[in-house]
């Protein structure tokens, strides 16, 4: 089964990363940026088969490793 | 306008940053982790209202700069 995780900061906690991004694209020539975040995007291949227990892992490994959760929330979406 | 932008690393580059989350993942004891492959995840806040010249103009700044096209893929969703 695959999952897919989307690790952002949560609102509030500043991004250097976009800011950067923000500006680079204003150096390029691009108008109109109002505003940039930078996340994580997770794709993970598991074999475990029921959705509910693949979900419960992936929540499990976002809280232990992939997530900071103190600053950053995650999404756990489930593929096939 | 918001966009959503994932930049993924083609099939067939190698991944070491989700091969290190895959060897972490095995030493906190989560069995079963076939493959792991990091993204990135950019939400992007445009002055832009037109959803056809939004697309084309996130389109030039993954191609510009936020991704790098010869390894990486992107997918550009706009919401509202």
């Amino acid at each position: 089964m695959k999952a897919r995780v989307h690790i952002t900061l949560k609102s509030g906690v500043l991004d250097p990363q976009g800011r950067a991004i923000a500006h680079a694209l204003e150096a390029l020539g691009f108008d109109g940026v109002q505003d940039v975040r930078q996340g994580k995007y997770i794709e993970l291949d598991i074999a475990e088969t029921d959705p509910e227990r693949a979900r419960a892992t992936v929540e499990a490994m976002c809280d232990k490793l992939l997530a900071n959760t103190v600053i950053e929330n995650y999404a756990v979406d489930l593929a096939d």
